[in-house]
Formats: structure tokens, C-alpha cells, sequence
């Protein structure tokens, strides 16, 4: 079986990680993962998402904390902090290895596509990484206070706090999807858009030329709600459904996948009424969606790919 | 008083920590630096001699190794290695938070220089570090085998195994001196050529146009042997010498600079006879050179400073 996964960041990469489980030894797993979050922090080519997926699939991601690697040190920040930098970005110092890894290969003249893949292969992960365009595509947030944001500073830096008036995707205009997306898209027998953030993550990988449309013919897309009862697990998805106009709930997220998807995950303890999602024209699947272990993740997993 | 040092590695540095600490409260140091041996490692912008003569005058060097920075860690450069780099250049996490926020700086359109001179406010060094140039110059050794090598694949990675036929700067022909070198030469009252590696790193300064020029025009400069009965403290000095067909001895040190100083400073347990070098046309001065300790720098220091 083939399956690929739209994914951005820490909930994208928990059911990853029971997907590369489902499909161990008997198929294949390819995660399409978001860029829109990139930015360059100390001079250097900061992807949060991709590598968040890759330590959470190569197993030495900070489960605890969510983003890093486990047990990663601060000493070169404190350093650049001392000398006066910017030090709100908060890289640990493997983790900042992985950007200067990148931002090396990339002035040498390798795509984002090739340095994940060779970080991954790197890192013994067996799923492929793809980032959603070797373009540059950058998410800003205009701020009710007039302000424009890169979408790190506002998440970071500003802790989500400025209320959001709009969410724009610089770059999508030019941009195309990596090589091989759509490839990963149309070989795949199912296409999961994990429990990430609608409009930060999963947005501009859809936005990209030809994916919606991949997605729109392609006969088994399941997508799971990163909203329960309403509240995101972890991240400002509320805030920024808020500021698109959705309404804050697993059938606004359906809503906004309704030409998308052919099956919709509801949290068990959702109290969304299946009618509301199948009347968008989907399924309804409900099952445990927390994954609050690694064998929790591989449960949804193995249910989103009951065929 | 007035004191402008040229300096390269190790030698130059505590040669300046002993100035710095006899010109304290009645006079005004400023350090002119070799760059030759800057290098691209990893995409940062390293700046070796730059550095460990900031960190030994701030304090924080490692005086044991001789490189680097007191307790630094070396978690960067491990997980460099473990992504597929090239990890023979060592640099410690502090370190290596210093080149990127050099690199970073140095991309934004700031100078090497001005760049230099924010690092060393920041570790509160009362000394002025002046890069010798803002231009590129590199040291580049031709081996006898036929191989050019930057100075750092040779100094570092060959660890100055290869035998030496020719040191080439290359970029000199384009360099100008950086703002301020040719200032702080004319300024000075006393010149001092460090005990750095007349090749590497006093050579490159002094190649470089109207500083050879105002050492010989200036009434007092002084240079201390980086020999001692033919053998260097530290570094490859010898074996590139040897090289430049420079006799391997104080005499020959003093030979090389016969047409820049006024005065030379052997060491007192030189077996070199006085009027070998005085034949040059400068006088000399014996004393211990052997900087094993701060206070034993600032001894060699006042003493060169003696009117």
C-alpha cells in the first residue's frame, strides 16, 4: 500500500509516525510536509516543519516539548545572545546543525527536496520527506494593529498574542510543487491530510498548482479534524480559522476540505454530529484521534487505512 | 601611550593580553590581525586569528588547547559529522555561535571590521581588534606533492604534514588595508610585531599595501621572536620558513623584518649571538618570552615598552 501524508507540524508528524509504523514492511510512506514556516533566523535556513517530521520519524524528536530533539542543548544561542542577536528563536544546538547542514547544501546549489531527503536518509528514517516546493513560499500574518508578520515571529516571537486579520502565502504565486509531489500524490492508494493546522499548514501545500486538483480526482483522501470539540490540541489553529472566516470546529475544517476529501476523522469524543460532515460530502470515520503514544498514533493509523 | 600590535594565532595573543594589561588605564592598544587564514567552513565565515586573539583579550580562551573557548562544547560540529559534513574543523558551539553571527552580519553588508569590533564590545575587550583587511586574502600552501591547500586544509585537516614549497595570498593584489590599520600604525608610538608566524601571520600584514611602508617610516618598532634556538613555541613557523628559504632561527626572523624594526627581542635563553642581529640595524633586547602565565605577559610587554 502507498500512502501519502500532507503534513506541517508536531500533530502532523505524531500520526506520521503511526503511519510509517502501519506501513512497515508492507508498503510505502511518503510525507509532504510544509515550507510556508521557513524562514532564515541568524542567516540560516530554518524548515520548522520538515525537521519536526523528520526527528518525530527518525525517533529523537523532544516528544515532551513537541519541536527539537530530545535532549538538545542551548549553547549556541546563548552565545548568539550574548553577542547581541536576536535570540528569540529559540534553535537548540543539533537542531541549529540541521540548519547549518542545510543552509550550506542549499548555497551549493541543492534543492530543499534534496538536502531533506539526505538529512532523512541521514537520520535511518524509511518515509520520504518531501517539502512541498523547493520555492520559496513564506506564510505572513497581518495583524488586526497593522502590523505584517512573519509567520515565526508571530508564533514565536509574539506567542500567536496579535490578533490576526489575514493570512497570506508570499511567493505562492511563482511557487510549484516540489519534485515528486505530485507524483507521491497520484502513485498514492490513499492521501491523509494529518491533524495539522488548516490554514498554516495544510493551506499552503494545497494552494500549490495542481495539488487541490490532485487531491480533488484523486478517489481516497481522509482527512483527520485537528480540532476537538472545537479547541486545537496544541497551536493557533482556532485564531487563525477565526481570521479565514471558518467556523471553529471539525466541520469547519471539513468545510474547508469539502472538495478535498472522501473521508473525515472525527475525535470519539467529539460531539459534532456526523450529519453536519457527511452532508459536505464525506464519510465519517470516529476514533480516538490523541496521540498521546506512539502505539495511540499507530491505532488511528491502521484505522484511517481500513480500506 | 599609543601601542599597535600585529598579531596572528596564539603567540600574538598573549603577547596582547600582557599589553593590554601594561597600557591599562594610561594608554590605548589596538590589535591589527591576519585574516589569511580566514576560511568558509560549513558556510560560516571563520575567522580564526580574529578570534582567539579577542577571546584570550576578553578572557574566555582556552589557554590550555590554545584554540577556542573556555568549557565550550561540541555539539554543532557531532551533529554536523553525523549528517554527512566534513567535521575536521573543530569549532566548539560558542565558537561556531561567533562565525555565525559574523556570517549573518557580514551578509546584512557590515565589514569584517565592524563585525570584529562589535564582537570584541561585547566581551567588554578594552583592546581595538582590527582585521587586518576587510578585503579576502587567503593563505593558500602549494605542497610538494603538488596539491594547493588553503591554509586551514593544511594547518588543520593535514595537520601541516605536507611538505611546503610555496605560501601564495591570494586576493593580496586587490586588498587594501581595513579602515584604521594604516591610522593605527601612524598613531602609534611603539609598533609591536607579535611573536606570531612571520609567514602566515605577520607576513600577510605586512604585505599588504602601505603598511610595510609605515613600519619603516615609524622610529619605533618592535618585534619579538617567535623562535627560540630554532624551534617555535607553537605552530608550523619552522617547516614555513624552511619553505620561503628563511634561515630557521631568531636571526632569520629578525632578517626577514631587517628593513621594518627598530628593535628585536630574543629570547634569554637564545643561544642566537646579539650581533648577528644587530648587523641588521636594530638593537636587542634579551629577556623571557616564554608567556607561560598573564603575569609573565605583562612582564615582556613592559619591557618591550621601555622607553
Amino acid at each position: 500500500m502507498k500512502v501519502t501524508a500532507l503534513a506541517g507540524g508536531v500533530g502532523g508528524a505524531k500520526l506520521l509516525v503511526g503511519l510509517q509504523r502501519a506501513v512497515a514492511g508492507s508498503g510505502e510512506l511518503a510525507a509532504v510536509v510544509n515550507t510556508g514556516d521557513d524562514a532564515i533566523v541568524y542567516g540560516l535556513h530554518v524548515s520548522p516543519d520538515v525537521d519536526i517530521v523528520t526527528y518525530w520519524l527518525a525517533g529523537v524528536a523532544d516528544t515532551e516539548r513537541g519541536w527539537g530533539l530530545s535532549g538538545d542543548t542551548f549553547e549556541v544561542v546563548d552565545a548568539l545572545g550574548r553577542l547581541g542577536a536576536d535570540d528569540w528563536f529559540r534553535l537548540g544546538d543539533r537542531d541549529m546543525a540541521t540548519c547549518i547542514y542545510r543552509t550550506d547544501r542549499l548555497r551549493a546549489g541543492a534543492t530543499l527536496t534534496a538536502v531533506a531527503d539526505e538529512i532523512r536518509r541521514r537520520l535511518q528514517v524509511p518515509t520520504r520527506v518531501l517539502p512541498m516546493s523547493d520555492d520559496p513560499v513564506r506564510t505572513t500574518i497581518a495583524c488586526a494593529d497593522g502590523r505584517v508578520l512573519d509567520f515565526q515571529e508571530w508564533f514565536v516571537r509574539e506567542r500567536c498574542a496579535p490578533e490576526v486579520s489575514d493570512v497570506r502565502f508570499t511567493g505562492m504565486p511563482d511557487a510549484t510543487a516540489s519534485p515528486g509531489v505530485l507524483d507521491a500524490l497520484s502513485d498514492a492508494d490513499v492521501v491523509v491530510l494529518c491533524p495539522s493546522n488548516p490554514i498554516v499548514s495544510i493551506g499552503p501545500i494545497v494552494s500549490l498548482p495542481g495539488v487541490r486538483d490532485a487531491l480533488r480526482e484523486h478517489p481516497r483522501v481522509v482527512a483527520v479534524s485537528p480540532l476537538i470539540n472545537g479547541v486545537p490540541l496544541k497551536g493557533p489553529a482556532d485564531k487563525l480559522m477565526l481570521a479565514a472566516g471558518l467556523d471553529v470546529s471539525a466541520t469547519g475544517v471539513a468545510a474547508s476540505y469539502a472538495d478535498l476529501c472522501d473521508a473525515f476523522v472525527l475525535d470519539a469524543a467529539d460531539h459534532t454530529a456526523p450529519g453536519d460532515v457527511e452532508a459536505l460530502g464525506m464519510s465519517v470515520m470516529k476514533t480516538n484521534t490523541i496521540m498521546s503514544t506512539h502505539d495511540a498514533s499507530e491505532a488511528l493509523a491502521r484505522r484511517i487505512l481500513e480500506p
